[in-house]
């Protein structure tokens, strides 16, 4: 799109030159170039929208790249990528080749870190923060957080590393009043109670206001402005979580009002304390759509703009799931479903309506959520943690220690499992079967259709083990009317050769099969431990072809070929999966072609 | 020992029937019983002792079983150990089938749930608590948590999660003013704040008291007593931490008092609202040497009581690996190393003085420490952060999403690899390989001997990927001359078969080949990613035998066999490894026979 103001800025600096009614012309600019480029390409709108003057004043008090700027999960960074010389090639949003969807290093030097998972932003910058502190680089390091990515751990871990020694290492906490859907727990409260200190809130503006018309802020001043501010906090507004970490605090403060915003960041960069600056924004600011529903607005695909999203939407995975759970909850009281802040990602939004007392969404916090599905397992209860493969990442240690050592019988229910498209590296789900099944105890199942899916959630129920079901994003390609159950299911036509798969890709070798002469399928429906029976049967091939969704290393073919070996199997083994590299941003389809693992690969595979 | 009052405590009802002097008596036993024990089979002391007069008030108060009592980490839980109904198989402490040295469920219903990992315990007792509640069995949930584990980033997200609902969830902090070392960040400074918050003390004590003599509490009447409590506080100490997280705060209490413990203990299971209560205790309390040293009583070998603690100390892989840092620092002004409050299990006590603004204790954090050291490389520093194997698994998340998808070349030193000993299952460093060999861009290495360990920190320092060097506990056996350096190493005497193995197993396998004809041995250096070349060297052999001190399932022995088979490998192919199941605790080298990894083992396999 032609705008105005945003084609002449070239990088931040440009930025700094504005006036106010240039700044405000260029704020509309961004957000009609975000509008238009995510109703085509989808991304994250809402979030997005909420920063685009926080992002506009960040720009014009701190210079980019020399202080670094980490937007905690990134999603919200594309106000940032458009003001950092990447606005040409915006159009290309969240595409093969493309422009990331969230931060990337190899992409700008305005993108110091990696970002995609959430509350890893403030241990990040306070990294580079003491880089250059230690190497006199100068510069300073500003970690931009939502109060959603405030209720993962990791965020306190570094608010009590960074609290109370000297530096002007900045903490912007972006107050959305909800991440991705509405905010649980204590914090959002805390939040709540320090956004309506008005009174505090227009004393600091005096202050603030006053230190802005000294030209040169000299130490003795400097230290008595600090003064008059402790003073100021301790009689207004007491203490917070954040000055107890030894945070100084500035805010609450309107995030759409950038010269209100730019005041208080000039103050945070000229304390030589940890300081917070707490801004409140409106997620969706700008599109009526999204500011009147948010979380529908979160993450979507391609949109009219003028009509808004269509409500229509057709059945997933995770939707089966989540019918799965209600009808078990209906009938077992026992039955508990917990979400990490993705009740609808995941599926739980009846749920979570039918079973109120039962249903658990714990904030961003993948670590506690498998913890305290295992603290209702002991207690009794049967837990089902719904989470996306990705995600789960997090939660590896709570899965071996606080579950499997004692073999507590949790359920996971691992969502988004495999690749999962446009948004790329920070968030495929290819690596939990090789994790996971470094665990002793955990049995992981791996359901290619929703009738499988829906019969697994049942039937784990009364297991007294740890089970995980996985499966990926999207919707099944119905191809198959047989019966899938038991640890493995074979299709067998008496071939010398053998497809060896799992999860959705089965579907993949169903249509492959039709092609094919002198080729069984094996599927394995539960994916680990893969039983005895399973390799004996397998030696009896003279080819085997192994397709696995995953990562190659520490996967399902490998533990399979090794023992296969062992058993002096002397047949073709060929292993098809993902080479141990990160997939990047693509369609699901195109990566799969890749890979390898679509069904024309497969008939070329296994036909030639 | 024979022990009056102890002796006939046969379960928790029995200790709720003492006397005052009485009572005094029995924590005088349980501190002799604890140090008599420790000083023969080791253990964690300091903290031990430090507990006992909490461990008698909790159970004075509460019923355990019903209501379940979790103590974070477990290694303070032996005074609850004798207390119910363990006593007469204490001295079997840390003993291969003995008592073990954590809470285990599979030991006792008076154990809840597995502990060892630090931070876990809140969110533990939570959904315990929950399952209590949600099922009607009665009963209420207590995690006791040190003010060390407090800086885990768990414990808030499970702090958050159980805030501000009504519950009468109990949370005991155990301010013992250290962790394992002295504490740091700024969270240790709040605690200070609150410990010193005398008046308010005081006046909870009258109104404790004031409590007391009523005979039985109606509900105006503890409304009442809510509400003045409430007012109290917001004159007397305004908010802390645990407040804005939607707790009730009761304490500072001294946590050698048992009867004033009991009063608060009292009052926080008649509230209808989440309590934490503040209990201030001595770690290594009752045992001088341990009182004046508690960090050097942390956790120890046997010992003279009378004399204490041998301070001579052979030498380790830790504290090579620290030397190797120091040297590397002295001439490396980037060099940094950073630790999850292990300074000294990690051998870092040196560097932390030598190089101390270069030096960082970031607390019970690994997630942060994985991202804080990628924010140092990202800025340009070389960072090691030195962990143990089984507190990394922790970070697996950070290290594939913060350090390995933007190639960020962190170090780290991963300490206890390998089994572990007498710890048990909760801290064995047995997965670290088959976990971070799923993550693509991480290079693997396993130094056998001192000399190597420290070539390879030397030789990471300059590269530019992501390097794991992974160790064991203890010392080496130094039964080599040769030089070991690039990614394998053959020994080749020309013959049949192949001994492969990485680690400390490879001096193993050097005293075995003494007695093997026909035998060669690979070394591998770099464990992971196996070079090409290493698996067509392999395959000339008739024989290989692989010896994995690690878990089976995705480890390197199934990765290489795998890559064999795809190359038409038709030799015999065997591998020992640690089969898919947790290790208990007994010593190292009680373990290495029973998985086959030990040089006896290695000749009766490769000889016959």
């Amino acid at each position: 799109m032609e705008h105005k103001i945003l084609n002449n800025i070239n990088s931040p600096d440009d930025v700094k030159k504005l006036n106010k009614t240039e700044i405000n012309l260029l704020c509309d600019e961004i957000r009609s170039e975000i509008i238009d480029v995510v109703s085509k390409n989808g991304g994250h709108l809402a979030s997005s929208l909420g920063v685009v003057e926080l992002t506009v004043a960040l720009h014009r008090v701190f210079s980019s790249p020399s202080d670094a700027i980490i937007f905690d999960v990134g999603h919200q960074s594309y106000a940032h990528k458009l003001l950092t010389g990447r606005q040409d090639r915006f159009n290309t949003l969240r595409q093969e080749g493309g422009i990331s969807g969230f931060m990337r290093p190899d992409e700008s030097e305005h993108d110091p870190f990696v970002t995609g998972h959430s509350s890893n932003s403030i241990s990040a910058a306070y990294g580079i923060y003491k880089a250059k502190t230690l190497s006199g680089q100068g510069g300073t390091a500003i970690a931009v957080i939502g109060d959603g990515a405030m209720t993962g751990g990791m965020a306190y871990e570094a608010l009590n590393n960074a609290g109370a020694k000297k530096s002007n290492f900045i903490v912007v906490l972006n107050d959305n009043k909800m991440s991705i859907s509405r905010n649980v727990g204590a914090m959002p409260r805390a939040f709540t109670k320090m956004r309506n200190r008005k009174g505090y809130h227009k004393m600091k503006f005096a202050v603030s206001t006053l230190l802005l018309k000294i030209p040169f802020i000299g130490k003795p001043i400097h230290n008595f402005v600090f003064w008059i501010k402790e003073s100021l906090k301790s009689i207004v507004y007491k203490n917070n979580i954040f000055t107890s970490l030894g945070f100084n605090y500035l805010g609450p403060v309107d995030g759409h009002d950038t010269e209100a915003m730019e005041r208080l960041f000039s103050i945070a960069k000229a304390y030589n304390r940890p300081t917070l600056v707490h801004v409140v924004t409106t997620k969706g600011k700008g599109y009526l759509h999204a500011e009147n529903q948010p979380k529908d607005y979160h993450g979507v695909s391609s949109f009219d703009i003028i009509k808004g999203k269509d409500a229509s939407k057709s059945k997933t995975y995770s939707d089966v799931a989540g019918e799965a759970l209600c009808e078990l909850a209906a009938n077992n009281k026992k039955v508990c479903a917990i979400t990490a802040a993705m009740t609808e990602g995941t599926g739980l939004t009846d749920f979570a309506v039918k079973y109120k007392s039962r249903f658990f969404d714990v904030g961003i916090a993948e670590q506690h959520a498998v913890t305290y599905a295992a603290g209702l397992a002991s207690g009794g209860m049967i837990p089902y943690f719904a989470v996306y493969s990705t995600f789960l990442q997090r939660g590896y240690d709570q899965v071996l220690h606080d579950a499997a050592i004692a073999n507590v019988p949790i359920k996971l229910l691992v969502d988004r499992a495999g690749i999962v498209g446009d948004d790329g590296e920070s968030h495929q789900g290819v690596f939990d079967v090789a994790y996971l099944s470094t665990i002793p105890n955990v049995n992981i199942y791996s359901p290619c259709y929703y009738s499988e899916l829906k019969n697994l959630i049942a039937d784990t129920a009364d297991k007294t083990e740890l089970s995980v079901i996985r499966y990926p994003r999207g919707a099944e390609k119905s191809n198959f009317d047989g019966e899938i159950s038991g640890d493995y299911t074979v299709f067998s036509q008496n071939g010398e050769k053998v497809i060896v798969t799992y999860g959705r890709i089965f579907s993949n070798a169903v249509d492959a099969g039709k092609s094919l002469e002198n080729t069984d399928i094996i599927k394995l429906n539960k994916v680990y431990p893969v039983e005895e029976e399973i390799v004996e049967m397998l030696l009896k091939y003279k080819e085997i072809y192994f397709f696995e969704e995953g990562i190659l290393s520490g996967g399902i073919a490998e533990h399979i070929g090794s023992r296969l070996l062992q058993k002096c199997y002397s047949g073709k083994y060929s292993v098809y999966a993902i080479g141990n590299e990160f997939v990047g941003a693509s369609t699901i389809q195109s990566a799969l072609k890749k890979y390898k693992l679509d069904t024309e690969s497969i008939i070329e595979i296994v036909g030639k």
